[in-house]
């Protein structure tokens, strides 16, 4: 697939996604929605990719939200035939498409804001894993401002991030805030000056390839998005004992015990394409209705 | 209603709710409950109320927990004949009725907590959206201290606001803390001096009333206060997917949208009496039992 | 029964439970996993215990992890015929099977962590009320780089103490981190000079041995740790309500009243053996399956 709207690089075990439409502050569109997971599918079928960064072209925005134009796809509004069965396919909001499908990858997912991000460019990075950002950057969580709420399923997200009383206070003001509160809050995990932020996330990405079991991190993935929404800690007992039970057993784990035991960097011969273990996924994944 | 233990003030599309029992710290009664539930179907029936400040009449208390003289209602745990069945009606909690009120509000509630505010006076103050304190405020989860328990559902609520470790300290100890205490651990998002405490509230709600949607508002607490606790990210999906597919094609979205691009301040038509989405309330609400 | 690999000292209404594995840097293994849970029972059975603290022998580590030789158990790992069925009771992980325990403590349980706590060492703290450790305390979620996943029902327990952020970034770097990092993300309430560690565990569980209610923190303990997974608070108000309406008739309350209006230190009759309200427990306990 050739990319028009995005991005896609792969070096040295790390794939890097960028939002990438320099006229139009990397405006959210219906084919970067497509694109974006397109490249996840690619990202999650290749298994040499350890992790992943998403980030946003230049120095001024990461993304500036949903682009209202007919480009952008925002004609569907002015539909004068809007569909009234809201279990219809076509109602389905294309931020949360993709963050769903964020929400799914198998590889780890670092998010890298160069600036902007505001609407759908602010509510499309809470699936990420870990958030770094420029100093410049600006987020916002603008939906009240404009007639409409949160999207992109941000009101399961976000207060898993930042707490109830800082998401309600973003969401009902709109306001715009800096790269201090969003650290203050714990939005990002770090604010970086601009020239130095992809060389900080490709850090990160680099100390999980290099020292971590691709199947343990995807595993660890599922786990830690998933279980906590259980009602017990014993549905996570469940899964993680299976999970140890199978991998104990790996060439991962050998080779994890080994390399630690001989004081040398690890060499893990296990994949995600090959060696999940057998009870993976142990869920059922819900549908649009 | 005429009110006696409180006292209700609609201005400038703000309502403030004042606890007042003037030679009594403003403690907890029945008729108060009563009386802050009462305003609060007032507050929402009125559109021309856009936030809601909930503060204690003086300088020393905000409330200073339940009276437990028959005046206050505190005669009930003397009845010689207790009911037996549980779920009986009668043994419901009232911070638990108030708190469930304020639960389903369909404003933005902004807690002002000028002084002392210990047992249900604290647990009160949680289903708040934004909670500002005086620097001469007290908090206090007392309960254990008085060899009774946790109330108004605060065992729910306080994780979501402190965390699990905070959340545990503060009602295993029952100890007494401060403002600073109070903003270091989240529980308030900011402290004041006592005589600037209502401003400060009040800015926060002219900042919601004068640049937000009241529809996406009421929608945005629903949504943030509700799905948060589903098991899957797909439940947001389907809510917000509804609610941006509806809502983009209102009045408040055409205002929203233009009034930024014209740069000026937003006057939005729409109104939580009459233009809730169709499919609002999505949820069937939970009866005591 | 007499203990090999753990001490336990009841003295002054406080149990401390210390892991005691000299040479092993106190690794973890089946035998020292059945003495805690023999040892929670025996406290939980103990009226006279009020708060219980667990710690590690010696300035060095609180528990270095797993331990992997035969004598650990670790030997299950190299079985020739490992189990099959994933439900059996032998797929269960020995951690869990702790946590589990744990979580079901009618006593409060303060961890103070005393030096380095890896892999189960940090997992098994979890579960924990509060955490406390010396400022040469070092932690490390390890498992994705050993080629396994994290366990001990960790999944479930640490995103409620530091955020999803920050359990993603530790359990997917595995690295380990200091006593700094542990306060500052939330995982410890507090960090001391080592000389200075349990004398400070010791006032926590001072604090509320003196103050509280035996049968309030027990009835706490259940309700902040199970509620808050409820999708509604009316669940948490059905089970505060019959709290509330059952204690407040107690001896404790009407003790904890006096002793307040009194001005004196409360001497509380009620105990956890015999004064429980009759609708606890109020859940049924899922098994492994």
């Amino acid at each position: 697939m050739s990319y028009t709207q995005i991005k896609l690089d792969i070096a040295d075990g790390i794939a890097t996604i960028t939002l990438h439409r320099p006229e139009k502050m990397n405006a959210f569109t219906r084919v970067m929605m497509q694109e974006v997971i397109d490249a996840l599918d690619v990202i999650d079928a290749d298994d040499s990719v350890r992790a992943v960064i998403v980030t946003g072209h230049g120095e001024r925005a990461f993304c500036a939200g949903a682009d209202l134009t007919p480009e952008g796809g925002g004609h569907v509004f002015s539909d004068p035939n809007p569909v009234e069965d809201l279990s219809d396919e076509r109602v389905r909001d294309g931020g949360g498409r993709l963050v769903l499908r964020l929400f799914n990858s198998q590889k780890p997912l670092i998010g890298a804001c160069n600036g902007v991000a505001v609407g759908v460019g602010a509510t499309m990075q809470l699936p990420f894993d870990m958030r770094l950002c420029s100093d410049n950057a600006r987020f916002g969580f603008v939906f009240a401002r404009r007639g409409i709420t949160p999207e992109a399923a941000s009101s399961w997200f976000l207060p898993r991030l930042v707490g109830m009383q800082t998401a309600l206070e973003w969401c009902m003001t709109g306001r715009i805030f800096d790269a201090a509160e969003a650290k203050d809050r714990g939005l990002v995990r770090s604010v970086h000056p601009q020239d130095e932020l992809m060389e900080a996330a490709r850090g990160l990405a680099r100390e999980i390839a290099d020292n971590t079991s691709a199947v343990s991190v995807a595993m660890t993935r599922a786990m830690l998005w998933r279980l906590p929404s259980e009602p017990h800690p014993m549905m996570a007992h469940r899964i993680d004992s299976r999970s140890i039970y199978r991998l104990s057993r790996s060439a991962d784990a050998r080779e994890g015990v080994q390399s630690f035991l001989e004081k040398r960097a690890p060499d893990y011969p296990d994949t995600v394409g090959a060696n999940m273990p057998d009870f993976y996924p142990w869920w059922d994944e819900p549908g649009y209705e």
